[in-house]
């Protein structure tokens, strides 16, 4: 079978009907990776408001991206109490370090692509919370999906316009083409371990 | 003129007359030092989080302080916006990397010096940020100065009681007084730049 197109727009493909049955099989996991993923994505902004502390749109949009993380952090770590899951550490699946390898080392090329793949990353975590908020069988973790997979959507686009107002439009939609094919390349294989991005 | 004692309970000896005067005739690069103060408070929360993923007392606390110092980032870089002051580099002042430098490589002593450290930073920042309301001759920016000094109070405490949670009383005590003496060490010769922690 042929990976069905994505019908979020910045992504290749959508995510195959393997992870949804993974995830819901796995749900205590799939809700402890989530939580590494937020503390992750909390971590990302962050550092890039660090590795550019004198770029004024990027600052001001990332720290409310970052307060944001946290905030989704937090409610996810109260969700792992309320299921008495332990806070512990967990393998990540190849999909960060994988997209990481991507980033080209040299600037303007850093922050170029550095943006594209947080906002590839926001958009995959938008659909497959989507997902989860549509199939999962606690009605009430279902609508605790369904409640984040709004910002992770304004997420992507904030990242994405951030690409936009330091690049090119025509530069920013060919390495977003080049990094799009990369992201749904490495989610074709679905990973063993249950995982937000396996 | 021999140091005052602090009345801050955690802090040697209280801030020289100098650096208030320095401050309030440099408020602006004051302001500018502010902002990043708060943006590495904020990245020293959160790198502790990654450091210890499966702490929870320590995940937990740290994700609220986290949070409060990216809001306070948002709010002195609302005040440098409204006092027309771009978001550029500063050189730190040698506070923060000379402190660094007492943090033990091996555990359990790089978390509790971690711990503490933090809690030093805190608690100089709330004398200091409780001075600039005392002193600052703008009233309104005076009355944000006290606004964040209480949580920064709170901030220190949290970082202590960490400290306490992980680790027993007297070594916390003994280790904290070792550090304390190197904490106003450092500020007992007034750094020639103005800046939170000259």
């Amino acid at each position: 079978m042929s990976p069905r197109p994505a019908t979020i727009n910045i992504l290749k493909n959508c995510t195959q009907e393997g992870w949804i049955e993974q995830a819901i099989a796995n749900l205590d996991t799939i809700l402890l990776d989530h939580s590494h993923c937020e503390r992750k994505a909390a971590g990302v902004a962050l550092n890039l408001m660090f590795r550019y502390p004198s770029s004024h749109a990027l600052v001001r949009k990332l720290t409310v991206i970052a307060q944001e993380e946290l905030d989704h952090f937090e409610q996810v770590n109260q969700w792992l109490d309320r299921r008495n899951i332990a806070l512990t550490a967990l393998t990540p699946p190849p999909y960060g370090k994988k997209l990481s390898q991507e980033i080209r080392p040299n600037e303007p090329h850093r922050l170029l692509d550095s943006l594209l793949v947080s906002a590839l990353i926001e958009a995959r975590s938008h659909e497959r919370l989507g997902l989860l908020g549509e199939h999962c069988p606690d009605i009430e973790l279902a609508k605790f999906y369904r409640g984040l997979m709004a910002s992770e959507a304004r997420h992507y686009g904030v990242y994405w316009v951030l690409a936009d107002t330091y690049f090119k439009r025509d530069i920013v939609e060919q390495r977003l083409e080049e990094l799009s094919m990369v992201e749904s390349e490495i989610l074709s294989t679905l990973h063993p371990e249950p995982r937000i991005h396996s």
